[in-house]
């Protein structure tokens, strides 16, 4: 059966798709009710099973839970969160405002609420933000049997039970983390340690960066990440299905800062004007302020531009060049230093790499510069004047220079950024452009200057 | 313990990596060999445990497999290869060249060799194409104890043993999937069907696209997506853990094009040099081939430019705010149109949200360019002439206009790209700002000509 065969029609009721909310993935119930305006996602969410709608909200995909849950009656939305897993209640708590944050935590129970402390004590953005504290753990004195008997008892209450931590009896520290595959090909009489591989566990602090999870997981294919504390005590565990969110959430941010947006944090469709306005508006105004430089550098080049009109012609062309060979250096740059390529102590070898690059790009688009200046003078398309084999070697030489200062900066901006501390993906395709443009202007007039002077200049 | 106590000395010879292979984790081989040229590599490679071997060729972040496979013992490298799962191997194979491709095939025995041909069919871009045909099935008349027993038969040949296939007994047609979680809290002597959800498993065909897979995984917070024919037959499953290999790939390949250049699909720092530019001369050179353009709507108003060489002070200002909107507006529609937020359909929708944006923004920047030349002028900074209201007005207007086409062709780009069959995420910042560039000039002049007709033109 097709996928879409599953989901309910469109014009179904509340009552009909709260009924059949059972036999429909979660998932296509989150879809169904994200098309809906928001008093029918209420009606239906307020009519479906209290174990079904908790599933509901625990989807990563269901848009904007904590508007949804304080929307609810107030009765019903603690029961509802009671079902919902702890790094989801943490979302929807971080995105709650006062009155409804207030009264909902203080209707959840001490145990759920302790969880929930430590979670949202965390940045969103590090190990302890995102982490569960359900998790299945076991004493390193249970056997294979004992641990197989305990998490299928435990088994509906936790995120996942295919890492089990098994912890020092005594301290409570981390002694390995075991597989349930490996686990189920055990003796069941034998010690729980004996299915563990003789390897350190991997765990991270709950101050690591997300993205760093996120590559730890994926370098070491596990299916969830502990996080532990001073005392190697798990606190928490990071799923691969919370990686995967957020790795989509990150590559949408990255994909926008390098356009030169601030991140939107919110589908395209459903942000408001003034918010799109205002996510926007700040780049291209700053943007905008650092583009009059060029406007100050023409007018230093007034003169040279009143005698030879003609250099005007090639300006857009020969700064867009610098541009582009700007961003393509900055995109290859903030992916190299994301996935761990490059270090920042490598920013020379870079340099040393981006600077005869830019110098056979540049001459390519010299070569092709000249080429086209020479080739509308011969067909007399258009009269350069008599000078026209100086202004097309100016052409040439200007966008050698021009591309190899583009590739350099633009491959140096990441670098630059990640050295002041902020994330190298901040480097946008607008910011190199930008960056580029002035000192485009400068090196194509010094470059005019030198060959046409006592000619035209 | 940390991550990096883990690894071996810098300088540790090949039998003493080779003879520790089994105290670290596999994914730190890989990145020991990777930090070391081909012949350590190799000799590395050749000293290790065979099954230890075949777990590293395993790991995604293995560099060059193919080239090392090659350089092995000829005796060696086909019991490595039996190791080796088969959507890896696969992917080994596509990069062997003959007459190694031709020799390691016919060292493989009849099994592997067969599900390998099965992947081999398929682009690596498909489910078919990146799916391993090693997972776990059982008749849908066994028990759940029977279930569990033969998964610890198979479970060190299975890539994945967390998710398992009931299939039809006689037709083999996929019936349910069930995970490993679920089977454990059954009853032993009940069928394995008792403890499977009752909806229709989720499936995909072989020649879904990779990054559909990943969004339906994700989605469903699947650890496995099972392939099948037309026979609803399993053929093969893809896992979570190279789904996010799949995803990281993707966002270096999106974030790389969005720079304007071609996917390297190599790390920055191991590609050759012929290749840096091969990447990178194409689109550059058909950017400066378009953007040419812009010297013959130059070369068009050349009259004006002479009249008024104040106007030319302002184009790298207005062109490049034109470009910056448009490289925004096209960040966020190549994201929303991946995430599915925004359909094809959805264009007009698109592009009535962009107009009034643009103009706002277009408005926004107006009035600081506005200012900017009338503050110049009474300050007595630069001297725009007697005309300097009307040349101020110009660029004020000019930049509405520009802003808005920049937005709405920004925004419309990625819809053309996809309406024509092509990747929307292929739009990238240099592309739309050279879009923009020609239009922006001929935006201005014709403004200039209507608010300066008379006076200065």
């Amino acid at each position: 059966m097709d996928i879409d065969t599953l989901l309910l029609p469109e014009n179904a009721t509340a009552e009909e798709i709260a009924a059949r909310s059972g036999d429909v993935h979660v998932a296509d119930i989150v879809e169904i009710l994200n098309a809906r305006p928001v008093d029918q996602r209420l009606a239906i969410l307020a009519r479906m099973p209290v174990e079904r709608a908790a599933a509901t909200f625990d989807q990563a995909g269901l848009d904007d839970p904590a508007r949804l849950i304080a929307g609810l009656p107030a009765d019903l939305a603690p029961k509802i969160l009671r079902g919902v897993s702890i790094d989801r209640s943490a979302e929807i708590f971080r995105a709650l405002r006062e009155p409804d944050r207030g009264r909902l935590l203080g209707a959840l129970d001490t145990d759920a609420k302790s969880g929930l402390d430590r979670v949202l004590a965390y940045s969103p953005h590090t190990a302890g933000g995102i982490m569960t504290t359900e998790f299945v753990s076991v004493p390193s004195t249970y056997t294979v049997g004992e641990t197989i008997e305990h998490i299928r008892r435990v088994e509906s209450t936790r995120e996942t039970v295919y890492a089990i931590y098994v912890q020092d009896p005594e301290t409570h520290a981390l002694v390995q983390s075991i597989s349930l595959r490996r686990l189920i090909t055990g003796d069941p009489a034998a010690p729980v340690l004996s299915v563990a591989y003789p390897r350190p566990p991997i765990t991270v602090a709950p101050d690591a960066d997300r993205e760093d999870v996120g590559r730890l997981i994926s370098k070491y294919d596990l299916l969830a990440m502990p996080v532990v504390d001073a005392g190697r005590r798990v606190i928490g565990i990071v799923t691969v299905d919370d990686v995967i969110d957020a790795m989509v959430a990150e590559t949408t941010e990255d994909v926008q800062k390098f356009g030169g947006v601030e991140a939107l944090n919110a589908p395209y469709m459903t942000i408001g004007f003034g918010q799109m306005i205002y996510k926007r508006a700040g780049w291209l105004c700053a943007l905008f302020l650092s583009e009059m430089l060029t406007a100050s550098a023409m007018q230093h080049f007034e003169d040279e531009l009143e005698k030879a009109v003609v250099l005007t012609l090639f300006i857009p062309l020969i700064m867009s060049s610098g541009g582009n060979s700007g961003s393509q250096a900055t995109s290859l740059l903030i992916r190299a230093i994301a996935l761990g390529e490059v270090r920042l102590r490598d920013w020379w070898r870079v340099a040393l790499r981006e600077i005869p690059t830019g110098l056979t790009l540049g001459a390519i688009l010299g070569v092709i510069g000249f080429a086209r200046i020479s080739l509308w003078q011969k067909l007399g398309i258009y009269d350069y004047g008599e000078h026209w084999p100086l202004i097309a070697l100016t052409v040439g030489a200007a966008l050698v220079g021009i591309v190899t200062f583009g590739s350099l900066s633009g491959s140096m901006l990441p670098f630059a950024l990640k050295k002041l501390g902020f994330d190298p993906a901040s480097a946008s395709a607008p910011f190199v452009a930008t960056l580029v443009d002035v000192t485009g202007l400068v090196i194509y007039f010094t470059v005019a200057l030198a060959i046409l002077h006592g000619t035209l200049l």
